[in-house]
This record gives structure tokens, sequence and C-alpha cells, in this order.
């Protein structure tokens, strides 16, 4: 018999993303289901790369400086939506400003609002899937999209919009993007099982098997 | 009834490895199995990353310029190492110089010779696995050392070190690099199934199935 509380001892599994990520789109779109099965508990990290990148002398995404590497890119995710069946459209900008759909995103786990994870979802579909009520691909970067999606979800956009734009909320990404770095992290998607760290969406199924092997144990 | 001949028009499968990339290791040990099984012929295809890292501005691997990728690297390896069940010790140098090693690749591949993959995987592992029976792990850099391991495959390794280093032979390594970049080649191991690349080990599943479900289409 289960004791109440038993999923206290479950390792979780915590999902660190950025919004002009192309592959956290994957994970984003396909960790619930996965995590659901594996009964591990998903915590939503949203983190900045811009700052760790740029200690790695990038001023933009190594898929732009790199044009081998951003050609290849493209086409391993029109590859990898298809075997998913991810709806998905290159965005003609690359990447896009995530850093206020990011404050917004810590708001919410700050708050411990139940819609971050749709909203991450939509976000990241705005960007990179192709709307037929827009005339383009939707600009992430810009306060009125973000508002316009918060709305849509049933929040009130134009009061979060602002509290995310606080000072103290400002922090918290901050706060998220020093200790992203402080575990190691480098690149996005990564996920973080107690002291393990597994990079890319290519790796969602292992961490999620690493902290259903845990379940038991002691949460870090 | 199938005909003779109908394995002429299975798609196959280019594998390109690096004998200093430690992911190409992965590959070069899990290949053989997994397409038996596909039924895909795999053509292996030695080449040089360092040219190409060299044009993206690195003079090292980018495991050791990028410090958190590093240490990422070396945990993944031993992680996924568990997993496939494939013996890994880290190598006291790394990246160890694979020039030779490739060049002798490369007269097994235009000679046709069938002792290719086990001499590849031969060499890998004098890299990464830590052997009981030297003090260290092996330098395949070194000319004895590749010699030892031809000839424990049973090939005169004095007559084979010195044709590889004979100047046909080199020119085809560096054809083989050249092929590389034009394919679009930037990291190792990849996996070219006609127009489509895929890169790391990660992608070895998805490449076999492209390949599979192209069998019976014309060859590039």
């Amino acid at each position: 018999m289960r004791a109440v509380g038993d999923t206290l001892n479950t390792a979780s599994v915590e999902f660190w993303f950025e919004f002009a990520s192309t592959y956290s789109y994957l994970s984003a779109a396909r960790i619930e289901d996965i995590a659901t099965t594996a009964g591990v508990p998903v915590l939503w990290e949203p983190f900045l790369l811009g700052p760790i990148f740029a200690e790695q002398g990038w001023d933009d995404s190594p898929f732009n400086i790199y044009a081998a590497k951003g050609r290849y890119m493209w086409r391993d995710m029109e590859r990898l939506c298809t075997k998913y069946c991810i709806p998905f459209t290159r965005p003609s900008r690359f990447p896009r400003n995530g850093l206020l759909a990011a404050r917004i995103a810590c708001l919410a786990k700050a708050t411990s609002e139940l819609w971050l994870p749709e909203f991450t979802r939509v976000v990241f579909q705005a960007n990179l899937v192709f709307q037929a009520n827009f005339a383009e691909d939707r600009e992430i970067g810009d306060p009125a999209e973000i508002r316009s999606i918060l709305d849509s979800l049933g929040q009130s956009g134009a009061q979060l919009v602002e509290q995310a734009q606080a000072p103290e909320n400002k922090l918290r990404l901050r706060e998220q993007s020093r200790r992203a770095k402080e575990l190691g992290i480098f690149g996005a998607p990564s996920f973080v099982v107690g002291a393990e760290l597994f990079w890319g969406n290519d790796r969602l199924e292992d961490a999620l098997a690493w902290a259903g092997s845990r379940t038991g144990e002691a949460r870090r």
C-alpha cells in the first residue's frame, strides 16, 4: 500500500528551457506525456542562454555563427517534428528575443501558477509554427504578443506583463540564469536530476529513466 | 521473389568517423549490429575534423575549449557506455592524434580491405579503454602502436604504416576530409543517406531507419 506523500520521495526532473532554443520547443511539446507515463514530476525552469553564450565569446546563436551547423539544425528540426508529429515552420527571424517571455515564466514559477507549461508551449508555437490567422510568424519579443497570449489563456495579460518587468521579478530571471550556470548548464534544453545533468532533447528519455530509477530515494 | 542483385537497390549509410571523437567510438561499437538487423549496408568513411574545426576558429577540441561542455561530455560518455554495455575509460590525454590511424583506414578503404571496421574499433578501444596489460592508456598517434594493432589483426603492420604515409595515400585522406566538408559535415560521427545528413551517435538509429525506408529506390 502506498502511503500518502509517497510522491514526495519520487525524484523529479528539472526541465531547463530557453524560448529562443528550437530544441527546447521539442522537449516542451513532449515532456508532460512522457513524464506522466514515467510517473516523474517535472519542474519547469526558464532561463536565458545569452549570458552563458557571451562567456563563451558568442554574441549570437551558434546556429547563426556556424553556418553548416545552422543549416543542419533546420533540417534536423523538420525531420524530428515529422517524427514526433509536432507542427513546425522555420521562423523568418532567428533567434527571437525571449527575455519578456522568460520573465513571465519566472513570475508564474514564483507564484506557483499552473499555466506555466501551457504558456511555455504556446510561446514556442507562436515563434515556430505558422499561424493561419497571422500574416507572419509571431514576434515573441513584442509585449503586445505576450499580452495577447496570456489573455488567450484566460490571464490578465496587461497586468502580468507589468509585474514581470518589476525589479524583483527581473531579479528572479537573473537568479535562474545564475543557477543554470552553477549547475553546469551550457545549452538548452537541459535536464537535471539530482547531481546529474542531461543536455539536449535527445536526452529527455534518459533523464526521465534516471529519475524513475531513483524513485524512493530522498529528493535533493 | 527477390531477384539477384536486389541489395544493390538498398540505400546504404555512410558512417563518417574521426578517431579523436569520443562519440564516434560509440557508433563504431554499435553500428554493425544495428545495421545488420535493419538490412542496411554501411560504408566506413574516415576523415579529419581538424581542418573543419580550424575553419570555425578552433585549434583544439570544443570539449577542451568550452570547459562546461567538456565536463559534461565525459560524464555523458560514462553514462552512455554503461547504457550500451561498451567498455570505457577516460584517456589521460585528449584528443590524441588520429592522423596515422585515419590514413591506415583510408588505405584499407581504397583497397577494399575487410579489416577496416575491426581496425577502427580496436584503435578506438586502444584510446578509450584501459588495457590491463598496458601501464597506461595507449598513444594511438604513435606509429609503433598502430603497427602493433595491425599485426594483432594478422596484417603486415610495418608495410601498411609505410604505405599509409605515401603521397598518394595522404591525398586520399585529404580528399575524404574535403568531401566531408562538401557534404556539410561539421562534427563526428555523421551519417549520410543520399542527400540527408545526420549528426551524432544519437542519430544512428534515425539514419538507419531513413536508409531502410528508401530500400528499393535507386542509390545515389
